[in-house]
């Protein structure tokens, strides 16, 4: 049996029912996977539910979970701030310890062949178990969301899913699955209620229009707030640290008239990547983990 | 036989010749003990010693310690910026896992007896062991260093040791023994040369001059790079921050027109203090411990 852990960090179109979630949430428990997170947010009409466990038990695990999605989450009545294709609307493995990328992938390939054929969803592998160039990147999958790929999928060739039919679930649309290394999800919120702040700030960090390496950013407006966010991925804080993000986000803020309310980690985020915020802030350059008194070990010689 | 941890942080007059930080470091492994951090500053000339174990060892490699450095170290040939009053100048014991104060307390009365009475160093009780209200500070009881508690313990009823005689050792001076809670060694160094300027800092942020509880500062010289540093003990990060901290010294460095030019932990630290400076610096008020992938138990049901 693979003792190594690997965790699943799926997102449902479902973000404001709470008894939805459950429903899923029970579906990974009884899987046999522990829960780690669950952030529901009401704006972008999604949640992120972090598990993790063994290779076959997480295996099993989102099998499940996207088949309860499938029965409960109805995609035409979905409307939401987030781009998404599918009631699942993507499920990434992501090796956490004793595992590789390439055994993430094989999961990503299991996964994503039951859910195709079992549950009749159309997969598209991406991120590392990419098998297209062009199916990398989530954006490119998800280029006129749900309601353009209805007929795209039926029609262009290039929209074919790597498993399962060539039409979309009627209730649950298609699914992304895929490997890729842990990324932190965060958003950061301004003291302004103009969205277009929030998305010229968004194209000045991100990657994809000449910004900061391996960030992924966006502009959108928070209902209950009514304040502008900019949502980002951080594909690889080492490449691209959160104190980086937040320095480029107060000077383009700055420039436009406003600053940076608060900011928030969504789900997990690898130690490292918060030690080098405080270590930045504190200008610390000699600060190592090892001088953190919880983390000794102090049975081991 | 007691499982609890305890961490004993001793400083040594010596910082310059590291042969002699070799042979105390040696006398405490050789007690069965961890060593967790050794810190020699020029400076100062003196050394941090941080090592764990349980109680039982522990008091055996503070003891032997001090022996050693008795042996070695000669106070009259001693100048340093830091005050000190002896060749083990201070040790104090802190409650790590599984273990109250009180019983460091005890610990510290048991070594503070032993160095008394079998190396015959005078030794006084300080912290939470302190046996009187004047002796609860170490200020108080460094009052004119090792030159002028020369002759004031001799003569002096007040200055009286808690163990040992009424007279400094030839070489090692004489010894605080203690308990406290865990504390946070810090410095900061400000872009500028004028110790005038730190030691201003320094008082308007201690509270022993009306600043912030639970801090000590002072403000010195630091030969080797030529800068004035405000070097710090935070007594309780819960109630002064590390980021607090740094706020106002950037206020008051700004008023006399310089600025922060990095900082120091010295030994080891709490790692909830050290998240406390990254969610201030984000302003992410949500951020919480349970979100760091590195320390969730993923076995634990």
């Amino acid at each position: 049996m693979h003792q190594g852990i690997v965790e699943c960090v799926p997102n449902f179109s479902e973000g404001r029912n709470p008894q939805v979630i459950e429903k899923i949430v029970q579906s990974v428990v009884e899987a046999g996977c522990r829960v780690l997170d669950v952030s529901s947010d009401y704006s972008h009409h999604r949640s992120v539910l972090t598990f993790a466990g063994s290779p076959d038990k997480v295996e099993e695990a989102a099998f499940r979970a996207a088949g309860v999605a499938a029965s409960l989450i109805d995609m035409e009545k979905h409307k939401g701030e987030h781009p998404r294709i599918g009631a699942t609307d993507v499920i990434p493995f992501i090796p956490v310890r004793d595992i590789t990328i390439e055994e993430c992938v094989s999961l990503a390939e299991r996964v994503g062949k039951r859910v195709g054929e079992q549950l009749g969803i159309p997969v598209y592998l991406y991120a590392k178990a990419a098998r297209r160039e062009d199916r990398v990147r989530l954006p490119n999958i998800r280029k006129g969301e749900y309601e353009g790929l209805k007929e795209a999928i039926q029609v262009d060739p290039l929209r074919k899913p790597d498993f399962g039919p060539s039409r979309l679930h009627p209730m649950a649309g298609a699914t992304s699955v895929g490997a890729r290394q842990p990324l932190i999800a965060y958003n950061v919120n301004l003291n302004t209620s103009d969205v277009k702040v929030a998305r010229g700030i968004a194209k000045a960090i991100r990657e994809s229009s000449g910004g900061l390496p391996s960030v992924q950013a966006k502009g959108i407006l928070i209902d209950e707030t009514g304040l502008a966010q900019v949502t980002m991925n951080l594909l690889d804080y080492r490449t691209t640290s959160i104190d980086l993000v937040l320095r480029r986000i107060e000077e383009e803020a700055s420039a436009r008239g406003t600053d940076i309310r608060d900011s928030e980690i969504i789900g997990l985020v690898p130690l490292d990547a918060i030690l080098d915020v405080a270590a930045s802030r504190m200008k610390a350059g000699s600060f190592s983990k090892g001088q953190l008194l919880d983390l000794v070990d102090f049975h081991k010689e």
